[in-house]
């Protein structure tokens, strides 16, 4: 099947129109045709080959949500027309005890297939992702989407939503819990719209005092601008769990001083030096630095149907996708309240 | 009660002899005449100076082992010529949510009263250890001790004990658990001894070739070089928990690296400068870098009678007060299996 796609041919050429071949439907597959792909930052990363790792041509894009155009002759979740969405991961290994324990992300044979620049196991190429028109992907790695909800703004909590939602849960976030979300971008304002949703006493941090106002909005409790050493100070060893979602180097030290006895700071932002930490920071009193990536499978159509029965998504930006590197260069500057969500109808149809 | 000490009266001076005066028993007091106490190193950075907030005269020493001599009106728990023991804390807030949790070393009001070295409540000036033939501590800081017991190897449970013990417990370290020990000193050892005590496979990591006998002697199932690169990489993911005994600084990502999804990492030493830690270590697969702290005295009261019940002590080597500079000297170079301990008969009599 040719499918319409933008992908970028280099590191330093921006994306463009691209065709590629999707496979036909073995038994197990679902044939989506794409509605939404959001813009995640590792798109931009991978598409710049900032990672190295880049296989061009690279189509980014894993949050995607679309309708099922098409079911192999086993499918059993979905039928055509369904709703469907695809994260971050297409495949694994399915039968180590990370991918039974529904952790195909930390799949123990190296095994996970992500949504793009993975090596193919069907095509022999690498996995192009959802900057196209459609793409194929076993059931067992297709999420189920609630009609009724906004499908754009549901679109990045396939990637967003998920690496937010699974270590709050991890970490058992809920009422009686005081918790900072540090940085208010794409994760941060999932993130506090999640620990406020669980119940928690949801503080932001941020290095903008002009976010305060929105912070409130998404559900923040209070706002703690983190330049300012004194309000840092005054909330020493006060709480139970920080998610930090900055991928910049930042002081990390200046937030485990922050936790309670006991308590844990995660990061899921990856920045791109090692964090220097402070041995006394972790032994007085006993804490906890830990880290997340995305969620699994089982989790991801959890937080699915929890944001659909809550009417919670992001706070997204339509965007066509011949504005794609505009967007890009916008996300560099961090202007972007939350999430730019690329309109695929837009690559059908061009203007 | 004027008492026979040894102090240091400058960061530059040798400890030499002091005369110190203790309270009279206050009603919960219990007044303990020291047989043994042992040498942390601790004891030599505070003597030096090296934490920079030393009070002079300084007498060291929070591995203490001795008889009680004497009962306050109004103490329970001992009668004259009891063995008792006390080990680096002598009084906390005991009202905050810590301390009634039996986690006095992490007072919440930061009213824990270090066993030298901090303000000392009826005396105003500082606390005086062990370095001493007698010491006035109050009951509820007073650890029973079973007769019968090997009195100088006892002795340094009181730190190296209970600081690896603790630990161990907190994540509990058990069967079916691969646990590893980095570093074979003073806490080290006593981590191989815990760890292979509570049935974990137990994995000894150094840097010394020559120490692998003797660790199998104290309980490890296996010993890695933690110079050779292809060891350490052919036990990446491998382990439930390690816990890291290494004081000087070290590349604490090659131990993250060995852990499991969901293990920890636990710090006991504290390195001086700040440890660099990579993002992508605790993310992929989620793990957790933690730290800990000495233990509450419930749990030290345990861990003293968990090791009277299955004949567990530290290896030690006996020394007279006299021979501390030498003992602190050869510490420095790692000369000791695997800590001493000063016989304090010989400050009472020197020969």
């Amino acid at each position: 099947m040719s499918t319409k796609a933008y992908a970028a041919q280099a590191a330093e050429s921006p994306l463009a129109p691209f065709s590629l071949t999707r496979r036909d439907p073995l038994p197990n597959d679902v044939v989506i045709d794409i509605l939404y792909c959001g813009v995640c930052h590792s798109d931009l990363h991978q598409a710049r080959n900032e990672w190295g790792n880049t296989i061009y041509p690279c189509v980014p894009g894993h949050e995607i949500l679309g309708r099922v155009a098409k079911t192999g002759s086993a499918v059993k979740k979905f039928k055509e027309g369904d709703l469907a969405a695809v994260g971050c991961m297409v495949d694994s290994c399915r039968t180590c005890p990370a991918c039974e324990a529904g952790l195909e992300q930390f799949c123990e044979t190296g095994g996970t297939v992500f949504t793009y620049n993975s090596p193919d196991r069907h095509s022999g190429g690498v996995t192009f992702g959802g900057y196209s028109e459609s793409i194929v992907v076993d059931e067992s790695f297709t999420l189920k989407v609630s009609e009724g909800v906004d499908l754009a703004a549901t679109a990045p909590l396939l990637c967003a939503g998920i690496t937010t939602y699974s270590p709050l849960k991890h970490w058992k976030v809920g009422p009686g819990k005081t918790v900072g979300i540090v940085g208010l971008g794409g994760l941060g304002h999932m993130g506090v719209k999640f620990a406020h949703a669980f119940g928690a006493h949801t503080v932001l941090f941020t290095t903008s005092p002009g976010k305060a106002e929105d912070a409130k909005r998404l559900g923040a409790d209070e706002v703690v601008v983190s330049k300012d050493p004194d309000a840092m100070a005054a909330r020493a060893r006060s709480f139970d769990f920080i998610l930090d979602c900055v991928s910049a180097q930042h002081d990390i030290n200046a937030y485990l001083n922050l936790l309670k006895l006991d308590g844990t700071l995660t990061l899921v932002g990856a920045p791109e030096r090692p964090l220097p930490v402070a041995a006394f920071n972790l032994i007085l009193p006993r804490r906890n630095f830990a880290g997340s990536a995305i969620g699994g499978i089982p989790e991801t159509q959890e937080m699915l149907d929890f944001c659909a029965g809550r009417g919670i998504a992001c706070d997204v930006e339509t965007i066509g996708i011949r504005d794609v590197e505009t967007a890009y260069a916008r996300l560099l500057k961090s202007d972007v309240r939350y999430r730019f969500v690329i309109d695929m109808a837009t690559l059908k149809n061009p203007a």
